[in-house]
């Protein structure tokens, strides 16, 4: 419905899944982290780049998830990623994913410091990011 | 340009990469996996019904990569999959893969074998899926 | 020093890596696990054998993570395992992740619901584990 | 027996299975490169060292496996590593999978070209690192 609202969508591969026949945990917050860099991308903030020059480093520095649904060899995920939080220095987001027929599967959340790469010194958010974040947990919010 | 010509895409994420900046090289063979499970569910015979019902599995005895480009993150890459070969018991898909701006950047090959999943022993492919895959093998050589 | 205490250790591979040169976060819910299923081995409840006799399934419902140090390629890290909680239907495990020289790298917990695998409810844990796990956590209280 | 003979030994984790119930194609190709890091490292050439002080590059441009037996979940797995061949600008690793009663499982390889990170550029790989490879090509071949 309105411009932020951001669904990152895949399917549950062999490459997914473990020997109990359903996906494996851990692949859940690698497909959250996936949909979170795909979400940045739109927003104007590539991660790749952001990597590369050096300039500011987002480190998680916690990771949660609730599992409700097993996640099938074949099924389709929507993942629907928002802002949590945003703080000085470290901010939140969330992810829903439910099945392709509107089913609540697993919730996730990371929170992300922000961290100078050169020394590794955590450091307050850029000005610009945090208006930015901080404008979509308003639009998620329904207070816009 | 021809019904049978099928190409699978995805961005190199943060996930894909390692220390040394670039994909991890066995992630090319996940996704040339993830690749011919989207492209066999797109000929009818999805994966996940086939290894749910337990009639027939086609597990990989060879996979083969060369790599040409290191592919960076955030880089997209489409993959062009193919049937290279048919026989009695076995089957060969490649993978193309290329850079967004047509750049061959790494090829693959994986080679499945029919096994009865009861007994873990080969068998002749089902008629279908081998006139099915014969079919493709044509039109990839442009002799249709 | 006492017969519960169990350490797994591994070496900060670069297939665990990424492009930012440290452990991809989902990574230390992988190693997580592996030395989970490390330790159910030790304590005679392999989860391979749990699954393939397809008795009792222990899916992970809730699981979450600290990060405090980056974990570099090369670095050794040795996790801790325990039990931090036993209820009738679930448990909690608890992971400390710590560098060679002792500094606290990680921790993580996972929970994890005793689930019939034939119908997908979940059930009450089998007294006998129960009983093996709640030793455990009083072992690791010290309040033996 | 000899100097050289590296064995690199893991467990199939439920992390390495996929929903088939055995271990999944790529992760064959993780763990070979597992096995190739704790190598190198014995041999006083550790590769997290070498990337991070970015003096040279081996990075993989071919790789292939052959899967003789499917490697289930607890099964233990025994990885010899050998040098299969030394060229002036690239090296090609072998790895010999076998099971704990030391039945052939799967066999791999993978080839190494030397390249200066700086511009990507091939290059001759260094005096003494091709006369420590080709001593254990010897080794390996019995003719020491």
């Amino acid at each position: 419905m309105q411009a932020d609202a951001f669904d990152y969508r895949f399917d549950v591969k062999l490459s997914d899944t473990d020997a109990a026949g359903v996906m494996f945990f851990a692949q859940l917050l690698r497909h959250a982290h996936d949909a979170y860099e795909a979400w940045m991308a739109r927003l104007g903030r590539p991660l790749d780049g952001m990597i590369r020059t050096g300039s500011l480093a987002l480190p998680i520095v916690h990771a949660q998830a609730d599992y409700r649904l097993p996640l099938r060899h074949g099924e389709t995920v929507i993942v629907r990623v928002g802002v949590a939080r945003v703080g000085p220095k470290s901010f939140t987001i969330d992810y829903r994913f439910t099945t392709a027929d509107n089913r609540p599967a697993a919730s996730a959340s990371t929170v992300h410091a922000a961290v100078l790469p050169a020394t590794g010194e955590t450091t307050t958010l850029p000005a610009d990011l945090a208006a930015d974040l901080a404008a979509l947990v308003r639009a998620g919010e329904g207070a816009g």
